[in-house]
């Protein structure tokens, strides 16, 4: 028997917009017992990801919505405290799908094992996580990125970005980041050696495109969506290869989706673009894993989580954080100490 | 001495929405005389393509605008009637970009031999030209058209799209045009064996999509744009092909291109998006018109021109029935007797 108490937070309502707190439904349950096969997970750390905006509406997309009433789904690492599955004990550190809660009853078969000796445990949800899988997939699967090729990205100082443009740089490609505002420009220039960013916010996209990629993007890496996807792709080079991630400044719209005006470029330039969900990849997680956990060893990659403190409670106002700008790197909500 | 007057229209303003009559002009100059390696050709047929409409623009694009006060680039067959390249005769019929008068001097290295006793001219505009070649690369290699895939063709009933639906018969794939009346749908099942046709004009093109196509389209060829990309867009299967040909409903829009609203479904459906250009295929057109060719031979494949008379004066007025409806198969002018 176990008297603890499981504090969640549930969608309540469908955002119009941006979240409010009135979407969210704080509740409470006794926490679970794993079944045969599973496992019972006190989360430590959950992922925030712009994604997530997405699964909350009713719409056919990659994964079903979350349901009114559901706990938010929400990948995340924890602890392992009772296991029913022949491969994880007391004590294990595992990476999966845990969602918004303070523990959570998963398949053994859904979960994976990290080892936190290796890496702080809020890197499994960055570099070493589904943030670096994505980048390294999105980047040299989809984006076939190769040396010498120019490679923009935006929300360069986001999760997804600021890795892809680290693994453009350390493949030999020329990185230029899109991102808002000079702090965030500075950090992809000064600390993770991108080539140029582009404030997006201080200044004109099209005109830092034309400095900086005069002879045309090659790979297009994009997390926004909007006009700087138009930005871009009047910019292309010939075959060049524009890999839809995401489409940030988007999600949130009451006003229609932006579609890109621009696209008749890709005739122009014979491009093409692409869309990708990472899980497609699971199979080569472990060969994307090796080769950032190497990256991270010796320094060429760098890492850097926001991790913000507050418990279960605050994953509402927290998930704000990614689309109003004030995040930079992974953003991770602390739920519990390990 | 050649005393003839060669007759031209030349672009004289940059349109703004449909082409109106200001915006040609019709001169007349001497014929000229065929310098060394070129050849003086008599225009015999004009080639009309919404492709036109964008080449009239001041825009980046797959190849320069047509200058104001330029004679409008077109393509033609004619009759050699001199000659100072060693591959061609007087009398030799030729296709070429022979551009919109009655008589053109050009490189004979631009101009490709045809043999009207094996197929009328006009045919070599439509499935043995640029419009053929168009269909089946389009199609085939940057669609990668298999055996199997339900494939819909927008502007099915126009030059590039009824040749492109055929071709996807031929190769066993499930075929959907999406036309503009009743009649242009019935030619298409009819006549050319297209599995279903969607009136765009008399229905709702999603809800002939989820009935023709419960599956999904594994490959869309686009001439169309607008909502009706839109449209597929949301009825692709997964790891589809978005074949970029055109955009004819955008072309002459006044209010700002429409860009394509629900291209995040490439990333629900991991699809692509792809823009070609014909002309890149130019070291493979004798391959493509061998097997159209066979098709035309066997009935297998039907060409259908709508030739308009009248002459180069009428080059005007005869470009706009690409867009308002009035085309069915391939639009070309005959401009004299042969």
């Amino acid at each position: 028997m176990n008297a603890a108490l499981n504090h969640q937070v549930r969608l309540a309502a469908r955002p119009q917009g941006l979240p409010k707190p009135t979407d969210w439904e704080h509740t409470s349950e006794p926490v679970g017992e794993p079944g045969e096969g599973e496992i019972l997970v006190k989360t430590l750390y959950l992922s925030l990801d712009p994604a997530m905006r997405g699964w909350m509406n009713d719409q056919r997309s990659y994964v079903p919505p979350v349901g009114i009433g559901e706990v938010m789904r929400a990948g995340g690492v924890g602890e392992v405290i009772a296991s029913r599955h022949p491969g994880f004990a007391e004590g294990d550190h595992v990476n999966g799908i845990l969602n918004a809660q303070e523990y959570a009853v998963v398949a053994g078969d859904g979960a994976t094992k990290v080892d936190p000796s290796l890496a702080p445990l809020p890197v499994y949800l960055d570099a070493l996580g589904i943030t670096g899988m994505t980048a390294y997939f999105g980047l040299l699967d989809v984006g076939q990125a190769k040396e010498g090729d120019t490679v923009v990205v935006s929300g360069a100082a986001g999760a997804v970005g600021n890795v892809t443009g680290q693994i453009a740089r350390i493949k030999g490609c020329r990185v230029i980041g899109i991102a808002g505002g000079e702090e965030k420009c500075r950090w992809l220039t000064e600390d993770l050696g991108f080539d140029a960013a582009i404030d997006y916010k201080g200044g004109d996209v099209g005109a830092g495109l034309r400095e900086h990629a005069p002879k045309g993007v090659n790979v297009f890496f994009d997390n926004v969506g909007g006009e700087i996807l138009d930005e871009v792709l009047a910019r292309l080079a010939p075959k060049a290869r524009v890999v839809i991630c995401g489409a940030i400044s988007q999600y949130n719209t009451e006003t229609g989706f932006r579609g890109p005006q621009n696209y008749m470029m890709l005739l122009v330039v014979r491009a093409r673009m692409e869309g990708f969900v990472v899980f497609d990849y699971r199979d080569r997680y472990a060969e994307a894993a090796g080769e950032i956990a190497g990256w991270l060893q010796s320094g060429e990659l760098q890492a850097r989580e926001d991790v913000v403190e507050g418990g279960i409670e605050v994953f509402p106002e927290t998930l704000l954080k990614l689309f109003n700008g004030e995040n930079t790197g992974k953003l991770v909500l602390k739920v519990a100490d390990g």
